[in-house]
């Protein structure tokens, strides 16, 4: 029942198996075999058992329908799945009881997040590289290449096109920097418990939860974070960022591209930017996705740190809130990238309207500074080729 | 890849299913039938090929993942699907010419979400009156219980617990009253063609229109309304209302069921509301769904605001926003109906306990005015029974 | 402390008076002295000390610093106010216990919130009337002008520039009529007492508010509203709908506006549009209040929407934060409306360019339906002109 | 006409004046300053000159209201202040043409913005310190205080309150920390002239840079950004989530101050909390202020990321809209943090009560890891005393 035709071409097929259920049954499973290695490990649990359980998650095979059934039901995946997995082990060897030991729904639920949000993060991180890097290199190509500044949406004065694509450089930079740091913190593991005292772990707590987040890849945290959503609030920010980022290209690509502009076009893709209607026209179809999410980010992110103000130790619909809509995020800042990637990799530039929209707006030649600025924001990458 | 697990519980199979893929391609078929068959009816293409093309789309059976694949890398639903109608048309006899006449994608794009919305509005309907009718029997039944109100979450002086819902029922009521007149406007035919001039129709274009929407049930605009989109924003605006107007019910009750005040709670459910860890818990898993999507609904609205203002005659990345930001509100609006539905009908309800807290936080006995309150907002419903 | 260069141009001087400071002590005093009135119609306090408050209230004059910082150690405006009268009544005649009586503060700030919408709304509505019939004017002179359609920012194919403006007059129109049945509804009078209940009203509250309301100007809803939001929710999602149809127009005459298009701008006006670095530049200065008010009245609705899930019979956090958002809607729906009317009103129109832009983009010439399509777009105004 | 009645006590004077309208133009004035400074200095203009002009800044007297309507027409402040600088040059010595020299207006009000939030944003750092040592005294002090943790509102099982507040005390120092760093990066120098190239500084443009940002205190950034917006986006959600922090602890002691569970109060203020109904109600107006910002906050983070997508080399509408919404941020988080530091520096905990609500709740009385959770969370804060 989910819809393929609303979240393509809004993401990627990659971003969407990220978040998709098969994914996020896994990264639940790989929560409770990391929680029983773990409590094994620290004695909280036989250790027998803890392989056992670890095997049984590595095996088991859910039917997605029917566990979003009994989901919707519960009001929680981790219900009916560790009932799945209880029954199971009943089953072979009657290590239930140690299925889950002393966690809550949320710990499973927040820990796949993070599991999710690490790997989605990855993704962009990836592709903001490489969308940083063709900047760069269109900003180096054309440091020098005149063409006419405009502010206000009036003609202003002259600069160089390899000025324009070094700006776009420099904010898909900070993006990208924001987003590894915002990430960082919030892929972390959650292991509170019921309450979020660790009750029922003997006093291990710590120690079973350091073994966790070393072997998920997660961060420690202090403590449980359970109704403690900065992170996530600071992981939301940062990809509303990155979308919008990428959608200030996106937005100068199709101003370019203006028949009576007509300086920058989208590469000619067979099959890509044609009208049902129109046979002649060359529709900024990449654009249009990065620009539609620019839209649509900034309500998402405003959606999470509406959520912030949680109800003691575990909200009532603040943190059932986050999930989706950080996973719409994730969905939509990719769905940007991978459409921008190929626009600027392949745009289709034409130095001689350049110069001649220059020329025609009567404001003079002198390109200021425009050089040495490409070249100080070249320099100020912190990956930039020696 | 579209996800099941977040998409439920927070909206329900129904409007899943008016939203889904299927529909989506259904609703779009029976645009290019309609089509097809009012341009027969007035003469613009022949009537055999008009009966041909409404047996195509008749029979059409595509294949979802495929024309997802190709309706991503082609920008828009439109484009593959009017090709497979053609590619068929061709086989069978030539009247491949004769498909998706004069129309443009986003007419086939914005008349199948009409159509969708259209069905979206009236599951939402059928719910409101329900949820209405049940907190009005409430209101009738429990019009003089006294309780005690509450301010700035204080105690502050006797009420009716009839007049709290009362107060549910009236703004259950007024949402219901918005999304009908909203969603009639909204539900209107697109056919602009190309740059929504109706070029090509030989001056039948608004013949053309008015048998379209008589067809399909929609309202008939004075013209297209490729960039014209307030009445989508009004109906996003009450979609978010009713969200929010069931969220104000999910937050009384969810503060009533609190243990230290415990004057009413969601009705006992096998298997729903229990707690991973915490086998003595009642959750109201109801109103958390409820909740969340009040906190998801605000941002989505002010999507399709911000898509407002669009570029010329067909925007770029605003009207794309649209589509899935709607279907979203439309799903976590029905999602939260169900949820809190079930809740008010079976609605557990302690007047002893109702009337201890009254005792105890010593403001007296005075009801006010509350039974007259609440007669007078029954006899308010346009639809109150005699 | 509050800033003027921050509200202006963004608002008016006429909108930022109705909802200033002291227009806001006038309705809370309005509130007050009506209540008195009725009261005392009704018998429910003594005749003279009716005429006594209502000329007190009259009378009244307010330090606003003053009460402002009381206000905010307070919590509330009514408290400070309500004393003030209190303090004048007994140094005259002791009639304070008739003061404010049976009310609470919410009454009276929800009425005065009402009463600003009122007047918030009929300045809307005035300037909505005139840019509707300067852009039905547009309509009727350019029916059959010759200008190039543009979609997703490419051209496209021929329309008349009437179709364009008769597209921005249905949308001003929508947008007007939604905003006069909102506000319509919002504008209600508040009168509940501490709870909601009307106690201490003898059961003439639904009297006394009867004559309230028709003293006042307000609509008498069925029961108080205190924590039933829906209709403050209706009317933000009117005011950012006119924001959004007004942006709409700005975005497309700054589009036109481009050097390179040059088909319309905005007219000269001494002293504005010019840039303090560029003599020759002509920027849209109207287009970008316009503009900057559509990018903010999203969130600003958003918030009124955030905030209905109130607690109890009266929330905590929630209708505080409904009357400084609403009070921004209105200040910035009015700016944009007043920086885009002279912009139509003025519009400085190439005609032959819009002819020499069509001809170079090589689409033809047929126009399609455009004049009949500007003629069912005049028809369908209610207030169309025989 | 600016309102203090809605900016009090939403906000605080403190906040208020750093946004205020004097504030603003005399970040102004210390751009220009700056600006003659540094150019002098590097030969771009005569140093007597640089010196007159420092000294007209310093000496320029501006009437609000009036420079305020200048503005307002010229759609910009920089234009009329520049204007009134020349003015006065004019009289005194004809060094009109070196004010402002090859500076545009987006120089000086991004420049001007960037000095405001380094005020604001070191103001909230400073309360945000006393809420984390107020929280983490709390925590120490309670950290083995037995009280009931509360999940999805519903009695969940032991807990310390020093645990709550630790996480109170976490959540406040990663918003500050967040906090450090966005505002670092967007507190930067703006410098570009007319189209960002710094055209008309002789190749000084890096050097005069430099100067004025080591004068100014601010960030000097590798090159302009006036079309770069991810630091203020930053900066946005950085305050967004300060609000979100605040708010959590609003919502907490709000809902254990509720009558039937009275484990925490506000303290007692003469004057606040009071009723203009009900004489014996302690109303939560420190909680209600921070609840009330938490609200507004989400949609105004929105505004500032959907305006990224800014045209070209200076957007229409995009920049304009930030500067507004950002104070309102600032102010907003000022506010409800200044409304929650009394709060909590004097919040009167009963501790009997938090033990009778647990015994009652029948959870058993394990505080699980309650007390290390406390110790480690303490530990973790990059300034705890050792």
């Amino acid at each position: 029942m989910g819809s393929l035709l609303r979240n393509l071409p809004a993401s990627t097929p990659e971003m969407l198996t990220v978040f998709g259920d098969a994914a996020m049954i896994q990264a639940a499973l790989r929560f409770e075999a990391s929680l029983a290695g773990a409590q094994g490990e620290e004695g909280l649990i036989p250790p027998e058992a803890a392989a056992d359980i670890r095997a049984l998650c590595t095996a088991m095979v859910l039917d997605v329908p029917g566990l979003a059934a009994e989901a919707a039901h519960a009001g929680t995946l981790a219900i009916p799945l560790v009932q799945h997995l209880r029954d199971r082990a009943l089953n072979t060897n009657g290590i239930a009881r140690y299925v889950h030991f002393a966690a809550t729904s949320q710990d499973v639920a927040d820990t796949a997040l993070a599991l999710q949000a690490k790997a989605g993060a990855a993704l962009i991180d990836r592709d903001l590289t490489a969308l940083g890097t063709q900047a760069a290199a269109l900003a180096q190509a054309y440091a020098t290449q005149p063409m006419l500044a405009r502010t206000l949406l009036q003609p202003a004065a002259p600069m160089s096109f390899g000025l324009k694509t070094a700006q776009w450089m420099l904010s898909i930079g900070a993006a990208r920097r924001r987003l590894q740091l915002e990430a960082a913190a919030a892929a972390a593991l959650q292991l509170g418990g019921a309450a979020g005292t660790r009750a029922g772990m003997g006093g291990r707590g710590a120690a079973v939860s350091a073994r966790m987040a070393a072997d998920l890849g997660l961060a420690c945290p202090p403590a449980p974070w359970h109704a403690r959503r900065d992170a996530l609030a600071g992981l939301a920010g940062a990809l509303a960022i990155v979308v919008g980022a990428v959608g200030k290209i996106a937005r100068d690509v199709s101003l370019l591209a203006q028949g009576e502009i007509a300086e920058a076009f989208e590469p000619r893709m067979p099959g890509r930017g044609g009208s049902s209607a129109m046979a002649h026209k060359r529709n900024a179809t990449g654009c249009q996705v990065a620009l539609s999410a620019a839209i649509r980010a900034p309500g998402l992110a405003a959606t999470i740190f509406a959520a912030m103000p949680q109800e003691h130790e575990r909200g009532l619909g603040g943190w059932q809130a986050e999930a989706p809509v950080l996973a719409e995020l994730f969905c939509l800042a990719h769905g940007a990238l991978a459409a921008i990637l190929p626009v600027i990799a392949g745009l289709d530039i034409d130095a001689a309207r350049m110069q001649a929209n220059l020329v025609a707006a009567g404001v003079g030649e002198d390109l200021g500074e425009s050089a040495a600025l490409v070249a100080a924001s070249l320099a100020s990458r912190p990956d930039a080729p020696a």
